[in-house]
């Protein structure tokens, strides 16, 4: 695992768990984890598992005895990490958004695609596709139940911006983050309407705003806030994207996401209004989907509130009896189970590094849409590969 | 009354309660309501308490007798009449949108604002504020309970459209209802987001669709919905309404109006993030506001889901003891008693025509953008009048 | 209409509300309301539209152009009204509860089964049946949607006694209210489940308790609170109730009536659990239905929010379109709906005298239950005709 | 660990996942897991980490390396094994109910209560007062925020035996599970309220009843619910429980425990109604406490939805940022933090044996009463040491 912050926790716990949980077709261990601050590696390493710490990941990833590379660092690195990974034959798992620019991110399919060829699995860490709601949401639509899918709404709502004096932290350099609410929490929306409705985004019309334009300048990370100081410094990405996108299928879906949605701490949500029914989510009710069935009688129609912890649900298998409820962390137990299965039959799991290309372009219209008057901007269609995968 | 529609029915159990439930300045008689059908209207003036049926609103309007004029019309006829009445030195309570056209609205403010010299009162229908719960919402903003605005989502939800055999009411006609969802429920949404802010929107950039492009034409008026039979006609307005816009304050808000959203079926809802607070509302869950404090200690924050039936919130003076729930047409009772007070003191009670002006310049300028590409569109300023009241 | 309470307000909306919003079968003439204060019934009757005050029941009663006399005075004075008015000829609608007396009651439903045959209709006043989303409800299970019914939970749950300064109102008193919490709102979760499950409870085992046992004497009414001063007096009736009751079937079913349920303002709430699915239902959302249906697929089961407000639903044909909320008095006009129909067709709705009498019963056995140790108390068969009606 | 069923399973991802999310006083080796089926608990071990599998729980409990040993076995050896265990000086964490009868009960308490003067800890496994929304509510109820505890309702409801032809597991044989719906979720009910309110339960009156009477004889046990053959048996337990009690202060609270609450999964609910306020929780809902104030301003008042995900909530140190939800697993995380901080410092962490054995009085009481019409029967005072911890 290269990288140590809070997506190195999650995913930690998930190389941890998955094995515990699930019968997985070959076994785990965890290696090492690499970061350049020695102290703060080799405390995670203790704290999280892993058999050793390292600084450089170049050494690691050259080798032998290392299979697969977690790469949860910042965007700025991943381009470089993963493609390094793979051309030395290392199957990736790679932390969203897969690159910070759409020419990173091409650089990086390209790189997939080529170690697909050799059997080599690279894999993009959208986790949310691994909620079981969520997963139950996808098969729910390709079965047809809610039929043509006419209309969307996602949003994903924080408020960790709301105060004023939260720090400058990485996620708010444009440099290191490639963009703020947009791309951290406005990409994992993009990625889900795609992912549950099995079409890509063609063409978006956007805004995007910066309500708090400087802040205090971090001195220590804590968690993801973190601490700042007295000394000021810019914000340099947008804290608020306000945006509409046509599907292939000519549908119209509206996207919110924001870290200045007052109370709403971790609310990605996503309403799918089709001909037969339409399904609700909200990812601060994570076992819950809420699912509308035209066909049912007319007197009892109705959202009905599917609480996805059945045997029978995605994923379930593995954990507690029904009415059990599943937290944020389960999702990345799903992912590496995934993966690992993946690896052992040398197919790419969903989301594919295309498919993560294809989000970038997306969010990249977005952002020059949204300097271009909110004009509508066509999304680059791409290759073929990065058609959606379901 | 002119009219005898649906909101007619409304507005009726509004004439005929609100004297029996509020303590008034003048009493009311429901001398005549007016329509074209002859046997329609007679049938209406029996059912709903009005003395006698007309069918020449001109007749009506030049009597003596006759003190306020209740205009339940589509809104292609709200100018003349409207402006006749207030000329003949009636009270005018119009129902909304204002008018089909900006150029109407205007005439129709003009009007208003002269009427006003003589004490004669013009009140435009946005009926909505004056549900408990939405009075309660801009009493709290107004008091600074939620500190600064900075962001904004309001929708308006229906789904009678998606079954596509749903017939061509006046609803779907452009030169009877001006706009479609836009018009009928998007303008609702524009009125609250102002009326709760208390500021105007300055910009929109908007997009519109039509998903059902022709319809069975109506052979019959049933309710809102009506019957459709063999014959296709022409869908003339939008049945999905998508728009941002910029606050006076330079706070973003989000809007969305359809007739699409499946299992959503009268969904008015709003929810505004400030820095010291957020307020959500939902009209199919009308008598609770969902508010969260920022200023409360931190690990007991949340929204508190107040039930707006306690005897000190807005308008339940008249009603029940705290927990018994208020409906729908309960608001226009208040509407009723705000405009007898209005006429009462000479003052025309909130919303004015002016306001339902800018409205309209609001539309407009959604729909101007939406046929140019999605840019923004400035929301001409008009004239001082135009302000928001509160 | 005898008495000018919170209930004649209710019931009088109800009077002038349901011949404007169904087609009845008979005019609705609102001749006179009786009360002993003067002044206060000369206000009640200009204020809801009486067009006549009396302070003479008897009188009242006496006249031939009095056809129907509503009754929503204090239970203790029930028995006299009713008796009379029944055996004046007049159709009797009386508020609950029956009577604070079972042998008061003996003889109420022995004067309503002897007027019924002169075709006189005597209908008892548990408006509760009539709100949709529980006729709704009660057609559902009485079409087998649920299966059998294996498990039963209602309360009626208030809170207007938690604060201690609440004065000593007539509700408080034993020999005008019969009972407490118990009887005021007990009664309706026990009239509720006979209605919904069809089966009368024949056996229960309670207990009762007053928490604050003295308050200040009632100086002024004023709603349903009233004005304490500075005398105190005691509280002589209960103010929680806990019961449970064995069904005809065998099932039991759980109840509390409390008036200290701490921010539950009027939340009546019932649940019911079947074989093939269950129904749940809380007064404070009383447009909703909550549905499982046990034969839906298995990924797929869930409570199903059915929002009670389209055509198809019990009494929304005389409302508005689907989606537009109903509230707490609409249940009062399709009280007068049905009533109105009964006469003109000589059956008495539901519920009768007969099934107010088993009412009454049961909550004569909690009484007696908890006065004997919580022993299990069986209720009195009483007659054939005490039968649950559906 | 003794033992190897679902809660085994439970346990062991909790032995694995403190020391990786918390700072704990010591670390922890998952030595040997302990059952009489040899391939069962090999396959146990492989999956849950234990470094060895072991068929004699005596000869591991013998061991010097062994420190701890978490018995999560059925109820009725856990007697035998926990007081072996404190013998011979290891800290017991046993799973509830502490046993299957009274008698039993004390003998563990005396046991661990002579083990604490060896510093030798025994705690009992109601994991759910570690549910980070309980210990909130536990901690707000503490420092008065409700004020004085006025009525209490208690529900655990379950929906597996609705079906008929779910198996006799050993949950349903008394010689194993010494009760039923009573014991396995209904002790939890009785905990959560005592530890809530700080009070012990002083009498109680209560029915039981066995809905469905034989089952098919479970052929084999495959998760919690396990697979049934064509031979029938009797179900010996209760299925359903319903009772009242009486608490220290005098205060009523009312308790359901059911496996027939069709839709109801696993659906402990709480309800605590205070002369301050109320507290509200449902664990299909986990991250969720609800919270009313009496003393916010009158139109303010409401239920608030205090997502219990934020860095100042109890356990949120270790997990997650604000808004990701954690799942039913977390609290045993929590319960093996706090048992190795107790023996660490060598203390007893709440709750005790003699917790679990006022409990076990508890619903002796329950069943005595059951037994004898209902009526009211006093529990057992105990000693000092069984009153409720917090």
């Amino acid at each position: 695992m290269i990288g140590h912050g809070f997506m190195g926790a999650a995913h930690s716990q998930a190389w941890r768990t998955a094995p515990r949980v699930f019968a997985l077709p070959s076994a785990v261990e965890m290696s090492a984890i690499v970061g350049r601050n020695e102290a703060a590696v080799a405390g995670a390493a203790a704290a999280w598992g892993w058999r050793e710490a390292a600084s450089d990941w170049r050494e690691v990833i050259a080798r032998d005895d290392i299979d697969v590379v977690d790469i949860v660092t910042p965007g700025h690195s991943h381009a470089e990490i993963a493609i390094a990974a793979l051309q030395a034959g290392k199957h990736v798992l790679c932390e969203k958004p897969l690159a910070n620019t759409v020419a990173e991110a091409e650089r990086m399919a390209e790189a997939a695609r080529s170690a697909a060829e050799r059997r080599i699995v690279a894999m993009l860490g959208f986790t949310y596709r691994r909620v079981p709601a969520l997963s139950l949401a996808r098969d729910l639509i390709a079965a047809g139940r809610i039929g043509r899918i006419q209309q969307v709404r996602a949003a994903y709502r924080q408020d960790w911006l709301v105060d004023p004096r939260a720090p400058l932290s990485w996620r708010l350099e444009k440099d290191k983050a490639g963009a703020g609410a947009l791309g951290d929490i406005g990409g994992h929306a993009v990625d889900l309407v795609q992912f549950l409705t099995g079409q890509r985004i063609e063409r978006v019309t956007g805004v995007l705003d910066t309500i708090v334009t400087e802040r205090p300048v971090e001195t220590e990370r804590v968690g993801i806030a973190g601490v700042g100081g007295d000394e000021m410094g810019p914000v340099t990405v947008d804290d608020v994207a306000m945006f509409t996108a046509r599907l292939e299928s000519g549908a119209l879906a509206g996207f919110e996401a924001t870290r200045f949605a007052t109370g709403r701490k971790n609310a990605l949500s996503v309403e799918l209004s089709g001909d037969r029914g339409a399904i609700a989510f909200d990812l601060e009710d994570l076992n819950v989907l809420w699912v509308y069935d035209r066909d049912a009688p007319a007197t009892e129609q109705g959202f009905t509130r599917v609480v996805v912890t059945e045997p029978g649900h995605p994923y379930l298998e593995g954990w507690w009896p029904a009415g059990h409820m599943l937290g944020y962390e389960h999702a990345f137990s799903h992912q590496v189970k995934d993966l690992v299965e993946g690896i052992a039959s040398g197919t790419t799991p969903a989301p594919s590094f295309d498919e993560g290309l294809h989000v970038q372009r997306v969010l990249a219209a977005v952002e020059e849409s949204a300097s271009a008057e909110a004009r509508w901007v066509a999304v680059s269609a791409g290759t073929a590969g990065e058609r959606v995968s379901r």
